[in-house]
């Protein structure tokens, strides 16, 4: 165990960027978690972690997630709470924070053939949107969620703590371009998710395996390119002068509707 | 059309308090709503409108919405952008405010005796979660939703800019005690949302109106005394290692079973 007291320190610095950029987390292929429950999440997950950083209080407060975290970790950091802040991208750091080794998002999914049930996220953008869709995501128990590589990064802290740890758990596939993706597995019923009157309303829909709903972005909806290649035309019937649900929302309803 | 350049301005004061206090808003009976569709939302419901607060370069932008809005407002004040920053509760401020009077939250609902159906909400505390819930709320048709007066505060600026402008159509009650509310109404059957294995799975429930789904606090549920008065405990049937949903999907997804 380490103790560090300058923000100058590489590690902590290490940390910071990993905390605030898409494109660091990308070269050096690594990202943060942060807070008592991801933190235990992620060891509990198998997940690599490089480094533990913790103040003195979170380590008192949580012996039993500490000695956990402490034992996984590669190299236990304490740092005062002032340098925990620095970290730290909530406003009330629980001071537990692990630098993590990227998971393989590339393996495709092996359950299609078993008629699974996925999502499909098309250029979802909203770091807390995407957080919630993963943990809604994850509850339904729907099995992999395909994300088009311009979405916003998984590995966001808002994403990572928004999803309660469902990026530790849930099959997660990037891919360049949906669209190619969708069209290389005909075999899966794809559901696009569209605010249009002549779309089937999810009431009238019997979703047929294997399948996946289809997400796009929170003010543009779904590529054109994208919705081309799917099969249906799905929405949720609304009411009175609401133009739109909450993407979250209208993804978990989606989802349920999928899975129920 | 007045010009304000001070932030000493007392109708800058005024509004940067209604912004931030809870306290202030009861006393004065007044809130803030901002942004071009919220502003616009508010004025279309017919709610009264005090003043409106715009840049010259939000009203050179949208030149409907600002006559339409300086039209129903009682008074115009211009500011620079830098005033309007300590106004604005966003990141990237849009240029449109307007500070509005309370509407009526305590007619009762006439809706209960047609069958109605409602959403009520114990202790629910998130601004987030509340505005997202009453956006879902109207965009799927509940008549109404009753609120325990320590529920967040609905004239918070970002339920008002969650709920989409569904804080001026919803028809929203706001009660002292939701058990005594539910209580003093036997013919309404209360389906109260936990997360416990033993209650009934929400696929298994024929919902009967008129009806409420009660949902409660983010950390604590509902309160005790009101679970004792609901009729009904049901719950949203989870997989894996998920432990809950998020509060504004959960309730999305209850409210969703209950209209559809």
């Amino acid at each position: 165990m380490l103790t560090i007291t300058s923000k100058e320190n590489a590690q902590i610095k290490n940390a910071v960027k990993l905390k605030k950029s898409a494109k660091y987390r990308k070269a050096t292929q690594c990202f943060v978690a942060e807070g008592v429950r991801v933190c235990a999440d992620a060891a509990y997950s198998g997940a690599d972690i490089l480094s533990l950083f913790s103040t003195q209080a979170a380590a008192d407060k949580n012996p039993d997630s500490f000695a956990l975290l402490s034992e996984k970790a590669e190299k236990t950091y304490m740092v005062p709470p002032e340098l925990f802040a620095l970290l730290s991208d909530t406003q009330t750091p629980q001071g537990f924070l692990c630098v993590i080794k990227a998971l393989d998002k590339s393996a495709d999914f092996d359950t299609i053939k078993n008629g699974g049930k996925f999502l499909a996220l098309d250029n979802v953008q909203d770091p807390n949107n995407l957080g919630t869709i993963l943990r809604s995501a994850e509850a339904f128990g729907v099995d992999g969620a395909v994300m088009s590589s311009d979405c916003c990064d998984v590995y966001n802290p808002k994403v990572v703590r928004g999803s309660m740890g469902a990026v530790f758990r849930l099959p997660i596939l990037s891919v360049n371009s949906l669209s190619d993706w969708l069209s290389a597995r005909p075999q899966l019923n794809t559901y696009a998710a569209v605010v249009e009157p002549s779309a089937v309303p999810v009431t009238k829909i019997s979703f047929h395996t294997p399948c996946a709903v289809v997400i796009g972005n929170e003010g543009n909806g779904i590529r054109p390119e994208t919705a081309a290649v799917c099969r249906h035309r799905i929405t949720i019937p609304m009411n009175g002068k609401a133009e739109s649900l909450n993407a979250s929302v209208a993804a978990a309803v989606l989802m349920w509707e999928m899975v129920k």
